[in-house]
């Protein structure tokens, strides 16, 4: 009762911590794993924290968008590079969880203007499902063949505001969103910006107009809301690894206490296993969530000026990306949801 | 032609900055400095990094408020002493620079309100002189004989919004103020939530609501509009020592381009030596101004949501605290403003 | 099948260590954690990463002296604390696995050398087994009733260097060992010299001479080679919180080539589930084994001098601390020696 | 009375160093800077730290090699480079300190083996004079045309052996020396190895044997003890940006004690503005030289073992680079040795 999965595009910080979950996952099993740039090589020698695992070799894209062996592909790949490889997947017979931005944006025309390219797999785009189990697709998810699984600031910030859009109890407009993240979201590639002694004692802010993750974003919150939503959002870089704070300030439409809105959240996600709400007066800090699935919730209601204040975290290499992907799969292959995801956090 | 200085409180990180700095200034001399932990023992026993200055020892609190050798005195004491010390020090005929938030509230009502006891030298707060000379009141500084140099977070963000609120420009409600500082923030005092294994790869926000800097921004930003300004201020906290980002958002009152947004800025600040602002599409870093006295601004204008973002960058010990106590102390002492403040950054 | 532990000493860094290993473990149930300091409190607020076990409370140590509900007591009091409640812990009956440095020792006098203090439970030292299974002495751990769990550095020296001297390949004479070990080593006690401020960009040396590890690694360094040893043990910290890396330098008694050494260090460990050797020509890296229970070694041998050089690393708080102590449980308890220790590294 | 300095390859970390220095000294003036990849862009574009200095234009190299504008050149290039912009530079009459390790090996067949590369300026080799001042030569940097700007090991090693081999009390064999350096040591270069997420929280050791500073630290000790000398050194990467720490293991030829042995060192370094010798019981950090052109010794001795430890911090991109070019050239233009060098370290 086991499955077969396959890990396209491995040698990035997203393909290592699939490695590493999938790894110990009780149900599937890693056929394969590939990368063009490491090809023949073991994955142990591109991840040398992979060294229990020698058996493991980097192998060529090119040879399995052609036969696939796996129950379920996860792709990896670069933005624009997945919306290539995904159809021959998905007529291979594979399910397919994709980690890339190239199905997220439901809309064709939306993602020309945010990534300067034509979607060379427009037809797909409708029947992917964006993949955050906790908005409340789940049947959804589980009935798909492919997954667009959702980007990391997305992920913290609509696990942040979905209950109060969902819910109509906030205004729709104004809504700030001041997001921080540790610097493996950038990648594993070799980039000046991303040096130990540029990032280090080095805050900063970077693309405070015109991030990508806007379009994701203001997609699924206007669902939630049945209305469009436009957000004012921020992205800078924290001098850390791995961890997303969202900082959501919004104007409420109930006169609630802060206890209350607590509540109202708490309840929301009463039932979801990776979802916890602070009691008021605790705030959420990255080191509660590094290396888990879990994203903490907390909120503020400052009356002094009737902002309300949604904060949370999660790490951005796994409810933020490959931990995410696995509870997608969890669900397509009808396993328990939080199957090879149970770790806790580690810290310090 | 040189003046004698005292440092009051030696042993804090602010203190060791303002030793670092004034050993260097080409016209103080340090007279003596104070520590009530350390008395009696070499200052680079407490700051190994000074052991360039093996004559600096430290003395008791309580020899000098009776009998002050100085002409300026910098009060580096923790809230709610220095205002037991400074009474004493003025009427020995010292100049004081308060490093303390003791005299930067000019309400004593607020102060309690804030601060949790009665201010025990009220009559001092009308006289205080609020330090932050690029907000135009030099010359009050320089006539002043109490300074109460500004607080870090207030610093960074009254640099951001004062030309802003000045010309009227931005509205005065929906002020929203997301800053990030170092943890040399929180003092050289040993408490656990500033431990490197909880601080590293653990960024958190911390007094979302209530932090005591509030009401000294507030209270700058009123004066500076000639109206009641409130802000939605939310602190974090940046695994690293140094620098504080606040991004500030908000609403214009004019329909300008991102273009002329930043020129407002620049022109505001042209004359000013540790003001710069950087061009469009350029964002600020900590590590740009790191151990030196300069503030870098940049601008952002979201046309689709129409909020205008305002970002800061400044080093949290010096421009937002020994620095500009040192810059203060040039306009009192009647020396060239920035003396003893050229330091380039370090970088990396 | 499965047995109740209990942590005396939950509210440290290798208590909150335990708890994580220890909650996913297949066999073990943990039945209390104590903590004097937080009594009454949940263990939830001590520490936030831990915020999915709310049912876990912190008890006072003192409830469970007098009447042990475990099968396993795992001690993680201080030093020269553990001592005292131990022998109360095995007069109720529990299996003990100690993580001090109380029972550590052989000899009463040289623990009274190093520790300043008489040990108080001197009959127990001579059954105390020193819990390092891959030093090959299993069978003595399985048959314990008290395991003296070894210190962090002693851990990767003794791994690194057992193999040389139970062979006799090497010099007893002229062991120089430099260690370097994160932060997390010195505990969660707010101490000035811990603080993020003092410890980032302050890589530093400490107790040069006189480490209290020195005579751990001495004693059961000397154990293996039959004959007394000495090393010249110089310990680091590292700015980061956890890992130790020891490189150790040692001549040769035999003219084996670089190949040849990597191999009897291999072929010594072949059967060992958490020891990897690298392949020459890779180093080993402190981020390869964060939160396993892995070590890592390498070889190099300089031809030019004569040196050789065995390096080797581990997470202080998993194999140097928290994780030996499960695989002792586990050998203690006759359940699978890695159960509970399949965790993968995180990394980055 | 001031002079013209140039300084090639400035878009480097020696090279903005060199900057930063250079622009606050009291006689240089910086004529012009070069860099073939940033070349007609503001250094403040390569350098945001650098914006209060924006008259500063990168240049190409070829504009300068023909017709040199300065009295004194740096070169920051790369290792292999320098030697063919050198001889050019000497030509046009600029006195020359270079960074790169071309002219520091006076052997061209060891350069040979070391660097794989034939010196294609051999006969510079014989002139070329070692930049360390407090090795003792200060007549002949004065004097020289080209300085060979010491390595930043050799300078931490050699500062702290020399002493001990000029008067021959310690043992010529058996010398082990234990490096450790931050980040910035590799370069500005993008590299994955040096990317924040592989760096932090991940000590290593790298080129255990064959590092390329080991011939430039045995040439310079061998001369220094009058007869051949070899090294065993191990260096290592710390996750911080800045700072050298070398723990030097040596036997020595006299009974002296501790105390001796400390005042040994600070004897003979009684004189030097720029090392300080700790006393006994105290040791060094890299975050008592942070930015500053200091070195700090100290020294242990284990009675037990017989071993002698030496240790020592610079910085490595000022001691350990351009600060010790600005020291050298202070010596070739005749102006205080410590002219631009007076600042404190920073810390925290």
């Amino acid at each position: 009762m086991t499955f077969d999965v396959g890990i396209f595009g491995a040698s990035g910080y997203t393909g290592g911590e699939l490695v590493r979950l999938l790894a110990r996952h009780p149900k599937a099993r890693i056929a394969f794993v590939t990368s063009e740039r490491y090809a023949g090589r073991p994955l142990s020698e591109v991840f040398p924290h992979l060294g229990a695992l020698p058996e493991l070799i980097c192998r060529p894209l090119t040879d399995f968008t052609a036969s696939v062996e796996c129950d379920v592909a996860f792709c990896a790949l670069p933005h624009l590079t997945s919306m290539d490889a995904v159809p021959e997947l998905l007529d291979q017979g594979a399910k397919v969880v994709d980690l890339s931005a190239d199905f997220r944006l439901r809309d064709a025309e939306v993602f020309r203007t945010w990534y300067g390219e034509e979607h060379r797999a427009e037809d797909l785009l409708e029947s992917a499902v964006y993949g955050l189990p906790e908005l409340g697709n789940r049947d959804a998810i589980r009935k798909a063949r492919l997954i667009a699984n959702p980007g990391c600031y997305p992920t913290s910030i609509l696990l942040a505001l979905a209950p109060l859009l969902k819910e109509n109890v906030i205004e729709r407009e104004s809504l700030v969103i001041d997001s921080k993240s540790g610097v493996s979201g950038a990648g594993r590639s070799a980039a000046q910006g991303s040096l130990f002694s540029e990032v280090a004692e080095g805050f900063r802010a970077y693309k405070t107009t015109g991030h990508r993750h806007t379009p994701e974003i203001e997609q699924e919150l206007s669902l939630l809301a049945g209305a469009p939503v436009r957000v004012r959002f921020s992205p800078h870089l924290i001098p850390q690894s791995r961890g997303i704070l969202s900082t959501c300030y919004v104007r409420p439409r109930l006169p609630l206490t802060q206890k209350e809105w607590r509540e109202l959240l708490a309840t929301h996600y009463q039932h979801e296993p990776f979802v916890q709400v602070l009691p008021i007066g605790h705030y959420p800090s990255t080191n509660q969530v590094r290396g888990s699935n879990h994203a903490v919730l907390a909120v503020a209601l400052d009356e002094r000026t009737g902002w309300l204040v949604v904060m949370s975290v999660i790490d951005n290499l796994v409810k933020g990306a490959s931990g995410q992907a696995v509870q997608n799969m969890n669900l397509l292959m009808g396993v328990e949801e939080s199957a090879g995801l149970e770790q806790l956090p580690l810290f310090p």
